[in-house]
């Protein structure tokens, strides 16, 4: 088995075009062996967000600390630590965290692979 | 998308053999449209434990209360909360409450479906 605390994990930024103040952390992904789906951490700065975007992948996110409001397509809904967001393919999403003073903070499972739209399967980024 | 927290469901007891005060809620599932992995929230109670068991499918575990004491084989580790647990498929494992007083809190994310070993696939049992 592999233990690990995100503490022991450099943090990278989010690199997509739109991020802001957004840092990952991949705790265990396909170079941990991990055959179907990825665990993620993310920090969000006070007035930080994701970008808006889309993917034919689901997420699967909990809240972790401080809190989000999270758009899908046209849905606006605050969400605080403990609430778990189920994200299908292709809607539209992003987090922002809404607070001056307190990151957020959350967990984000997503498959490892996924159908490109070619018939063919590749490797989910940051997975 | 599905925002839910686990407040808002009915924890249901672990049913299989040699599982102790072990309560489960299934956050995100195949029911709710998940097509790769599911979400499962579990708490044991002090003194309480998961059976001793293996399977041909992965946990990925994070611990959100309480403490736990992990087998693995015949690895014993015990982990705190934020702490991230891989647990690869057929290692054989358990999760143990060694607390007097306080409940052990975490989530478990399996994949929906696993290869039961005569070619075919079966829906993952509390997925």
């Amino acid at each position: 088995m592999r233990i690990i605390n995100p503490a022991q994990i450099e943090p990278q930024p989010m690199q997509l075009d739109g991020a802001a103040g957004v840092n990952f952390r991949l705790l265990v992904g396909r170079d941990h062996g991990a055959p179907t789906f990825a665990m993620r951490h993310f920090t969000v700065a006070p007035g930080g967000h994701t970008p808006p975007h889309r993917h034919n992948y689901e997420h699967e996110v909990m809240i972790l600390a401080g809190k989000a409001i999270v758009r899908a397509g046209e849905t606006l809904r605050e969400v605080k630590p403990g609430d778990v967001i189920f994200m299908p393919a292709n809607e539209q999403h992003q987090f922002k965290n809404p607070s001056t003073t307190d990151p957020l903070v959350f967990i984000c499972m997503v498959p490892v692979t996924f159908d490109c739209g070619n018939g063919s399967c590749q490797p989910t980024p940051g997975s």
